[in-house]
């Protein structure tokens, strides 16, 4: 099973962003333009200036400790993890002073489920990433990271795997990318839990 | 800079264990064993029945979050990442019943240097996957990881990067380690801070 249940999540920031702020949506197939994560040219051809970038996208590989596969750890580490890491380092020359980065992890980074070791292994990388990147990086620059549980929208596919997860809605998610890009915090795990 | 100034600890680990234990020691280039950790074929080559695994090794680079290379971004995730996890994963079918794991992450996934965000991220995912594993692991095995902070022993080579790091003596670290092969814990983070 590889998911990226946050797409929906995705649509659901956008969608409140663009009360406040000119969205542009990238897709890997849709939106306002499209990029492949995996492939550093796709990414930097992306920016223009900007004042925020948002990432709520990101694939993990979901099997048991002793039967995931070389190949299953890498969805993970080169999507959801250096993807994100990636998609920072290339945003950093064309964001303003001030602005901001808010990436995407998930609660198998606090807690635990069967089949979910690269996971929890992936949204931790996330999270120490961020809480380091912020310590250094340059132009009054900030960076953030939204932690959300099983998504309402999501249950119909995976709630099975997140027994007695409490879902919340994309939009109460969608709150706490809206806090990371106009607040004033830097460094921090913005977790949206049931 | 690419580091592994854990490689005195194992040293100290080695002996204190080998006051209970019949230790083989393995290394790069020295030891009962050598392997490669970059390399499955020479890690599976490695395992008879054993009852405990000790990892503490493994590289990550270290550089500025808009200096770092993709080259030094693949070193942490290669060699104190992967590598760890791949020795982990390799082990499990020759770990004896009840037999423990110990890995080996480091204070970066608590607290920031210049510098260190690649060991923040790697540290980080070292210890989320233990974690997870913990909850999933087969015949018994417990599985903890050992977060040391700066080792007094390397302080001449590495105490400038590490202002105010209060440094252990490493034979204090090893003490950490019988504790997680000798004791009942598991999924555990054995910090060893000064």
């Amino acid at each position: 099973m590889t998911s990226s249940p946050r797409l929906i999540n995705a649509l659901a920031v956008s969608e409140l962003l663009a009360q406040d702020h000119d969205v542009i949506r990238v897709g890997h197939t849709q939106g306002d333009a499209t990029v492949d994560i995996h492939d550093k040219a796709s990414i930097e051809v992306l920016f223009a200036k900007i004042d925020a970038l948002v990432v709520a996208t990101g694939n993990v590989a979901f099997n048991s400790v002793t039967q995931m596969s070389d190949e299953g750890w890498q969805v993970g580490l080169n999507s959801k993890l250096m993807g994100q890491i990636n998609l920072t380092r290339a945003a950093i020359p064309y964001l303003n002073e001030k602005g901001s980065i808010t990436l995407t992890s998930g609660i198998l980074s606090d807690e635990s489920i069967n089949w979910g070791t690269s996971a929890s292994t992936i949204n931790g990388a996330v999270e120490h990433f961020v809480k380091a990147a912020a310590c250094e990086l340059p132009k009054g620059l900030r960076i953030n990271v939204v932690s959300p549980t099983l998504l309402e929208e999501s249950v119909p596919k995976y709630g099975v795997f997140f027994p007695g997860f409490v879902p919340v809605p994309g939009a109460t998610v969608a709150q706490a990318y809206k806090k990371s890009v106009q607040g004033v915090q830097t460094g921090q795990i913005f977790k949206v839990f049931g």
